[in-house]
């Protein structure tokens, strides 16, 4: 005896989800049937509610609703500068910081020779093009501190300073509230290399 | 800014669901929006069908789309045997064995004196209402090798011994293919106890 039909199902659905193998869906799927009915029905409502009203900003990539997106139609937003991310929640944690006022840029992705992904395969092109126009004087690249988003960061650093526009890249260093101790060597090397007279 | 509406619900909806917080909640939800739309319906309709379509047997108290359920149901099932299990789950990891021809009870939970579960909270008023008739000779307890799971068996056992039917527990031992070197204190104990002449 396998399991019943709609909870296989079920589980087949849990298992096209990233990081959920086939004891993690089980146990989620049975969780469900002792779940409220109402719970379980806004669950699916939210799924394809999710999936049919959000949709990419045509300029800047990030979710939105409708188009183009809050960010981008706001008019007090400063357009001169541009926040390079690699992924739409990185918007959302900037912007949780109310600290940046600037437009964003989400690639969607990180150059990847190993994976195959080359500067066509994500928001590359798209951010070029906003380049054009003379209102942006700044672009920060805020991709992720990781091999490849610093190997992303200098090539879209390459591509774009010599159209004249500043190119920043985020602070790397100490995280607040961490000890010396416990950092790893290389954010202990960006610590020291971007240390600050106070 | 916060995550856009149709988003947020659906991180609610998935951290509803065991072990997933904030994070993973955020994480699912952004991959929903990058899947096929036809996996997103498939998915919602999944969470639908089984939570309507599927119920516990009310007799063995196993999920099943009819009632009873087909084990219950099933002629060739030898009836004076029940196997006991804390959940659905493990109704069809015995099945799979395909060793096992008797019927099952679902105890739905496992008696817990620190989180307030008592013997009326899960499936036992059921299984004593079963044993009742004259069919029934032995009753295995194939509770977890947790404290809590020993506890109830040990709890069932002197509640359906003075019935005059047999009670017996899974073996506890070596798992096929462990090494000894790794085996845990009360492995092997119970593996020592449990030697069988060869």
């Amino acid at each position: 005896m396998q399991y019943p039909e709609p909870i296989s199902k079920l589980m087949d659905s849990f298992m096209k989800l990233p990081g959920i193998g086939a004891k993690t869906a089980a146990r989620l799927a049975f969780y469900t049937l002792s779940m409220d009915e109402d719970d379980v029905t806004d669950f699916a409502k939210a799924l394809i509610s999710a999936k049919r009203d959000l949709h990419y900003c045509s300029i800047c990539g990030h979710i939105t609703q409708g188009d183009p997106c809050e960010i981008c139609q706001d008019k007090a937003r400063d357009r001169s500068m541009i926040l390079v991310v690699e992924d739409a929640k990185d918007v959302i944690s900037i912007e949780k910081v109310r600290d940046y006022n600037g437009l964003y840029h989400v690639l969607h992705g990180i150059l990847s020779p190993i994976e195959g992904t080359g500067p066509e395969d994500i928001n590359i092109p798209s951010l070029l093009k906003r380049l054009q126009s003379d209102e942006v004087q700044e672009v920060i690249l805020a991709t992720n501190a990781t091999a490849e988003g610093e190997a992303t960061a200098t090539y879209l650093s390459r591509l774009i300073k010599p159209a004249g526009i500043k190119v920043t890249r985020l602070a790397h260093g100490l995280s607040v509230g961490s000890d010396i101790e416990y950092a790893d060597e290389i954010t202990l090397m960006k610590a020291v290399e971007g240390r600050r007279e106070i």
